[in-house]
């Protein structure tokens, strides 16, 4: 059922924007109509309703190929909806005594929404097979790099040593968690299918079993009731998307960062070396993966809230919010689905250099140590003159470009602090010494790994169709 | 542990958009974080790293009475975050040898994060419990309305018949699942601790100990990794919360348009007489907990983009992204919890008139029966035929404020076809009898009720407390 | 210079909402690039940077069709926007002698900022003139409804009468504030031309003097500075146009609610018997045009949040922010650009039904002339007690479905009342005549139409050409 | 009338997000809604319409102090909005003969809505000052730099030099701009003044009078009509206020990124010497002023796409939308207004590290020169060619840590190239100096000062009292 989308890669803005295959192109929503149609057909057939032999022959007709759609959106706006020309233009490419298969007891809002849903899961998969690509990779750099220190930064300024393992390991647990709510959300995707008002009175008596055989047909879950006006499942689709969104772009914006010309920690791989050029400044190697990852990712949140606002649905279909949902849940699948695509280039190519990663933290002089030397004084000294004092001998060291190590054992009180704390040079180069303060960095680097892993198995082979 | 809130009923806003004790005030931030600071003093005595009797010695001092919320909040601005002056506080009322136990190997950001998760199961259990009784309600109004007969309405125009218990029903069904959604989130909050950046250096190899066991003393999760700049818990957080928003928004615009003056078909109770009164219109009576109901939800969109783009965070703490979460959490719970107060109270007075109901029906002349009509023709005349048939009877019903049954009597056409069809007058007259038109309506409000059976009987007594 | 643009309304929901043409497709952006690069290198011949004729022989090879628009895409992602390939597409339609009229001193980011500012100018002149035309009709509503009498509404409750063209005078007021607003961000689109990084430094000291030209061959404002990062101008822009949609939404919820079965006092024409039609409900006539607007308009605020947000740009040009911006601008006007086309259809096809009005109003047993009764009361009983006694008449009436006139009689305090107030059975029946309490309804009404006026003077013969 | 607002920098964030006197507390909000009450007793005194000195009567009641806000808040609930407890109150202090001056012929709304002008021209005016001190700086540091060379960054790399003057200069001109549009909002504020339903009947046909007297007391515009629900009026307003934001964000973002560690060229300057600190971390000197700053810009997007959604109001009140908007729009003034006050703090104190510029432009060993060098060999070789071939050098620079130049140098092709384009090593030398290649940097950076030397003329000597 459903055919492989066109890519959407085209126009302009397409391999930038769209440059997964989610499958939200005008032809895949028209497909994914018929297909809602021609399930329908199959179901009122083995409800007894229509001739035997019905159900497959609307199937047989409902091929997006065999349709104008740019004819069926001009007469879309009659209805304010592309169904009743749809259903009209498939009627006619049936015998008459195939026609009462078509679309028996349905609504406009039953097939859109359906289709949405198979919409939804189709593109679904496709992002979490680029998530599971882009976590496979953050798990081998988190992996590969336990031993590589790095200036752990808060407020953009070096705090304390991390490893680049535990940066990994930190965009590693950001996607396995926002694909595992997005996976989780694939199971409330529901058959609509309410007739006029949700009472799917035109079936008389047989409303609820037809709804029945429809999602079996199509592999949905069957609602509590028709779903009309409570859009609790768009918003929920919408928001578990919008996490894999904000996961991605954390993991963006840490490349960006990390890949300055002056922090110069990592690069992004490139198969064409023209990547990250500039027609002007030859020298550029711009990080462009992550800043398109970014292009798309801004846009997520305000996507979000028109979805969310658009839940105020009157009585029993909404005037406007619903219209209002279409295309912005395109939109906000497109986007992310680049995302997604982007950041499995990204990490499967990213380059890290460890020994700037070093320069970078030594270049403070230890002052990432700051932390360290003052627990050590603190016993001796109590906490807040240990804080004190080492917080003095650390501007001194940035006034003056030398180290934190050199200002303490320069200055006469650091000196007798150190002596009565018992510290001796050596121990105080100790504890500079950034590999050595390094906390549970490995620890939890392998609870992310493991974490991963049991992700992994629990998916089987195919992380888009569990 | 943490103390009931203070309303937040104060102000000349409060009651309106405070209503419920939802508990993010800045007495209940303090306690908040005052109460991870005194768990994590018990944790690290359990851990062996501080003197017996410190943590309980600190639990004792951390009471937000004693501290001076004002002078907290002007000192915050020295750090971004009124963690620092905190700590130094509450040290400053710890005997000397107590205050080891105060913040240790934690960053402002562990408090902060930990204290936003036991704000967050708070208001999340208050929300749930006013949740509990509207759904309550809704269930009720369901139960008692499976016969009353309403003009369902879609894009605002009466459509096909459908009874108000199916409406209740829907209602219920959106209160039942966004709680189900919102509750799940409950197992999502998860302490933080991670030290400086994440590594928890400064407690040496016991930050995985420390970080466990000031989970257990919080009942809250321990996490895979200190979760400082991945914000996907917050997110979700958020969209569940927005779910339940969305969820109220829809039955509070159902009420305010079936009490419009021309429909009347519902009423707000009041216990005060002056409710919805206007002091320059006497005889107004405006459905103003609906009113105050939509005018929380309104909100809630654009705080969840905010939090949505907000999780775009850099390196191992964001600078500002994180800031700009606190306030912007808190008033996502505070309106949704009010929002949900409210619907509680709308659900449990509200007043269905069940004659107007049917009255308003009738008073479209049959017209809603259209459907059911060009349904019976459709075999005798093929289904197009039946409703160009139908549809122009109905125009000729509209322009002369007659009826589709006297139009399609009085039209020689009309009355030929049901003739062909083998339709008598009497079957005519049943055909546009509404109560003969439901469909699967009780059948859905059983369905729907039988799911919020299931979910009450899961709940067990204490909804807010599962 | 340009050209004009396919109307975009291709597609499935290209009819729906994209129904005018704005000009934001993929060949207008092509376009318009074209045409800045074009104006360029007319601006550094006139400098006498390059050789005469160059101006010339690159304007006649900037046309999109001469251009493979998918390969551009393609090329895009290397650099992270179109501009480069395009530069080496371009160069290559040219000789030799001619190509260093290309692209010289100029960054993607001038390109591609100046082409938005094209696209908007455009984009602004059709949704001007779109605007005109519903302003027009809401002008000539509301001069030929000025006695037209119906209910005010106030909370979606009858509250005292007001005139038709009274309420399309306020639709008039927002439409022609908005596009005045809209016409005046125009003067603030203005040309970008900074080179690599804001300083033109590869023009030597030519560059603030190409810019002028380069501003003054394309007829755009000349900036203070390059405004790489200075996005207040998109912003302003954004918010002009996101206020064209704001007034619109107004008009089209009004209309939804006015066309409501129970109400019907407005109904959208049609030229096409079937539009507002539904394929299963032969009666169904949904105001489909005033749902189209909603279905555009609700999409707008978060539109405008994005770009808001996207504001924030780093140092010389943004990573992701500035990408951020390019679609979101599109759909922004796109959507607004829609919006304005419908309602400039639902405006000039909108049939009023005074009849209905009155009978609407008169159906409310004059409750909705409460307000004035209790003022006649007033000055002998006291404003209070003058309310009390109308609001228990109004209760009664409402109760049993009778006239606040009737009950006032009927009730021997407030018989006695009107007595001691002198106000005779005539005069109460004066008193709830709602054509007698229309207040400054007409004096309004021809303030809002010679304000119209006024702006119709100003605008001259073209709208959107002003 | 009116009294200056308590300063809102109260709480555990108030000193954080509340920094500025904005005045919109609870007491401002009561305040401004008893100036209007007061000011439209006044003008109906004026109107003959009550006895001469009612007037003063109201004002000299109208005080905030006499109420109990608290009691109106709860009190606010039946009806929806404070106002009709407010009317009640504020009449019981006054003699019988006094109180038909109290509210005479307005609606809720119209109080409300005229408080809310009243509040925003206030908080207009204080954020304008402060805007003014932040442009002063923002122009001084403009003025003290124009020499000071630092790296242009584009997409967050190196990319060709630029000065820190124009940097200031792109950042006094976002003030500026933002600030001039914000004080022409200033015009657009105006009086609400309708009555029930915007018709002003109760005061017969002496309404329009009265709303021109109500606006001349308060000194706001009058409008064309009353806007109840025509909200373009809000939705600029909180464009103008976002827009303000918008710019101020930028020049946060750019600080943090500035003061990086690695990057180290600009610092916040502290009175306090803990300013910036961390008490785990003595070494740290956060950029907390520009944190702050994004922690308040980061929520405005979201507010200013609620209150653009809330602007689809039905009829003549809106049912929900209306009541969204009060806290949302104190929100927004008081985070833009705090962002303001920390701006101006934030552009006084920063400090400004010509060296450390410089340094950084030098260790990039040239790159950022490479547009410039190709540049002078474009002439001989082609531009492609001379791109190819600096773009080369570049790349080897990048490898070995070399420089462009040596690079060039050392390559037989390059030095090839050299010869044939006439290129000295002396010249390339000069070729890579990167105070040579600043282009317009002066020119703009004056041009930026001009600009604002002219505002300030226009604002003479109170830019909040313009």
């Amino acid at each position: 059922m459903g055919r492989v989308s066109d890519s959407g890669r085209n126009g302009l803005f397409g391999a930038s924007f769209s440059r997964s295959a989610v499958g939200v192109s005008d032809t895949d929503w028209l497909q994914a109509m018929l297909d809602t149609e021609a399930a329908l057909a199959r179901a009122v057939e083995r409800a007894g309703l229509v001739a035997p032999g019905s159900g497959a022959a609307v199937t047989a007709a409902a091929s997006a190929d065999r349709f104008d759609i740019d004819e069926l959106g001009r007469a879309a706006v009659l209805a304010g909806n592309p169904v009743p020309p749809l259903v009209r233009a498939l009627s006619a490419l049936l015998p008459a005594g195939r026609r009462e298969a078509v679309h028996p007891g349905a609504s406009s809002q039953d097939i859109i929404d359906t289709a949405v849903m198979l919409l939804a899961r189709r593109a679904i998969g496709v992002i979490e097979s680029d998530l599971a690509t882009a976590a496979r990779h953050a798990a081998r750099l988190a992996r590969e790099n336990t031993a590589t220190v790095l200036a752990g930064r808060t407020l953009l300024q070096q705090a304390v040593p991390v490893t680049f393992g535990l940066v990994a390991a930190g965009w590693l647990t950001g996607i396995d968690e926002s694909r595992r709510d997005l996976h989780r959300t694939k199971t409330r995707l529901a058959v609509q299918f309410g007739g006029a008002a949700g009472t799917l009175a035109a079936l008389g008596s047989a409303g609820p079993e037809v709804a029945a055989l429809l999602a079996d047909e199509l592999g949905l879950a069957e609602p509590v009731l028709p779903w009309h006006t409570d859009r609790l499942r768009i918003v929920q689709l919408a928001a578990a998307v919008a996490g894999v969104s904000a996961a991605l772009s954390k993991i963006a914006r840490d490349v960006t960062l990390l890949a300055q010309t002056e922090v110069a920690e990592v690069s992004e791989g490139a198969d064409d070396p023209r990547q990250g050029g500039s027609s002007a400044m030859p020298h550029k190697r711009n990080p462009v993966v992550a800043i398109l990852v970014l292009g798309c990712t801004r846009r997520v949140p305000g996507l979000l809230a028109t979805l969310t606002a658009a839940a105020e649905q009157e009585h029993q279909r909404a005037a406007g919010a619903w219209h209002a949902e279409w295309e912005t849940l395109s939109e906000l699948l497109r986007l992310t689905g680049s995302a997604a695509s982007w950041s499995a280039a990204l990490l499967a190519g990213l380059r890290v250099d460890a020994d700037r990663m070093r320069a970078n933290l030594d270049a403070s002089g230890g002052l990432p140590m700051a932390e360290h030397v003052a627990a050590e004084l603190a016993p001796a000294l109590g906490r807040l003159a240990a804080h004190d004092l080492v917080a003095a001998a650390a501007a001194r060291a940035t006034a003056a470009g030398s180290t934190l190590q050199a200002e303490l054992l320069a200055d006469a009180e650091a000196a007798a602090a150190l002596r009565a704390a018992g510290i001796t040079e050596r121990e105080l180069a100790a504890a500079v010494d950034p590999t050595a303060y390094l906390g549970a960095s490995a620890a939890f680097t392998q609870r992310a790994l493991a974490a991963h892993d049991e992700l992994r198995n629990e998916e089987g082979d195919d992380p888009g169709e569990r």
